[in-house]
């Protein structure tokens, strides 16, 4: 069975049933302690009492610096509401990993932000290398995966879109929250990810809500598509895409394409005028709540709930 | 004057004259070094005869693992080249940083890549962390930018344009060209920066030519403009764009607009059957010839020269 692992400021904890067991480790970053995972499974294993999970103040299970990579749309339902029609080229992008919080921190909307947009996403944690050139089969997933982590990849649609680049847009501070729990998984887990069922809401009303079933390009083919370009260490998280709900809904094609014949600011000035009347962004105040889990609990990532605020002033 | 520095694999040398004094420093990654400055200094004062330049192997002398973040779209040449009109929106990208590569070394052709073009791009060297919300005023620039270098950003056309994120057609291993020299400016010849002249050609032949003041977002307010979201240390690399003069050219506006009507897939296949018969992309056995200096000739990064060939075989 997974085991879940949690962050606090003094150490590392393996979960179990809403209890945890510090783990007897000297590691401080994420890869270092997938590399001491004989001491969460003894912590695991150990029969202690701990502490209620609900006593302890997480942060995000992954530590920073570390690459953040990002697939763009991968669930067949984001892609319709991104308005996608036929074959999508499989991309990536990159997130600083400055954006990464913690499960519980605030969502900082930055003051020249107005339509801020949640995705939720499975997070695979690497626990090996992966050089330039390699081909994950199925098979070969838990020799690189390590771990699974429930992300919200934040996103600031007006500078998404206007700059075409998605870098900025998604990369501000706090706008990766990641966590609550690194979730181990045992490699037969690893047949169970397409199982796992994406949730998020907001204020309590649910906006996404499906499983990995929908998703296009699967972990396995993903790594090998991505070690076409780069590399990726013990450590570094890639997001996997977020299904459809995000508060962002393409036109219809027909508006697109006088879109397309107008100069790009007349163009965006005119969908940021229709999106102002969207009540589905983000604004101070909101909390969001995440979950991936699988039907029986089996494998359960927790619950990420992070409440959205104002800047205090423009860092400009 | 400017100091130039040199890095091969058993250390780092001070260059004066086509003549390289070793640096008396135990640096490895190149904020170490610009942390030892004084060292460089020393060996650059020291009137030792030295080694004869030509007779060493340049490495990239800014070492990886490094932030590479790329301006896009930043000289007027290379925006009427694409085809932008009106205002366009600055943005950056990432690069992944094991595209860097040494100053003489091959650039790899993935056996997918027909259409790989070149973009010379002058190589801002951060020598101070960057912190989010940072103003960085002109006369500020020497408090965080150590010193210049040559990159060349090369690019996979059809990658980068059917995929519309930049990330993957730029960072393949062999895609980032840098150096021969990392230029550690004086901070008074920071006010020079706009005569520095950047000048590549393909087999001896004249493809771009362009001097700074043709830029659009100068580096000050780019490094503001990069702080409103992340974060830089010593030792990142700040890529600020190309002058016009790359193989790919933008079809004219109104192909350009019929072809929004298009399905993308459609479109793009059009688009690259006609840049089939376009000369200009690079091919195995090329010779990429690039130089940034300014006409006196005060502040001078070397010359980077970089063959092209073909990858062995398919990475997939």
């Amino acid at each position: 069975m997974s085991t879940n692992v949690l962050r606090t400021a003094d150490g590392w904890w393996a979960v179990r049933h809403a209890r945890a067991v510090r783990v007897a480790t000297e590691a401080v970053t994420t890869a270092e302690l997938l590399a001491d995972r004989d001491a969460v499974r003894a912590a695991a294993a150990s029969g202690e009492p701990g502490t209620p999970v609900a006593d302890l103040a997480a942060l995000s299970p992954v530590t920073t610096p570390c690459r953040v990579v990002a697939q763009m749309v991968n669930y067949r339902s984001h892609a319709r509401d991104s308005g996608f029609t036929g074959d999508i080229p499989p991309a990536f992008f990159r997130k600083a990993s400055g954006s990464v919080s913690g499960p519980g921190e605030a969502i900082v909307r930055p003051p020249h932000v107005r339509f801020l947009d949640y995705e939720i996403e499975l997070g695979l944690v690497m626990g090996a290398p992966l050089p330039v050139g390699t081909v994950v089969e199925e098979g070969d997933l838990p020799s690189y995966v390590a771990a699974l982590v429930i992300t919200n990849d934040i996103s600031a649609r007006e500078v998404q879109l206007t700059k075409t680049q998605f870098y900025e847009s998604k990369s501000y501070p706090t706008f990766t929250p990641t966590g609550p729990y690194l979730s181990l998984l045992e490699p037969e887990e690893f047949a169970r990810l397409l199982d796992l069922r994406l949730k998020l809401s907001v204020n309590g009303e649910p906006r996404q809500d499906r499983t990995l079933a929908d998703m296009i390009v699967r972990p396995a083919r993903a790594l090998t598509l991505l070690a076409r370009f780069q590399t990726l260490d013990a450590g570094d998280l890639l997001l996997t895409g977020t299904p459809g709900g995000t508060a962002l809904k393409a036109p219809p094609k027909a508006v697109e394409k006088i879109g397309a014949l107008l100069p790009p600011a007349v163009k965006w000035k005119a969908f940021f005028k229709s999106q102002a009347r969207n009540p589905h962004y983000l604004h101070p105040g909101d909390v969001i709540t995440a979950t991936i889990a699988t039907p029986d609990g089996r494998i359960d990532l927790g619950e990420q709930r992070t409440p959205v605020a104002d800047a205090k002033q423009d860092p400009r």
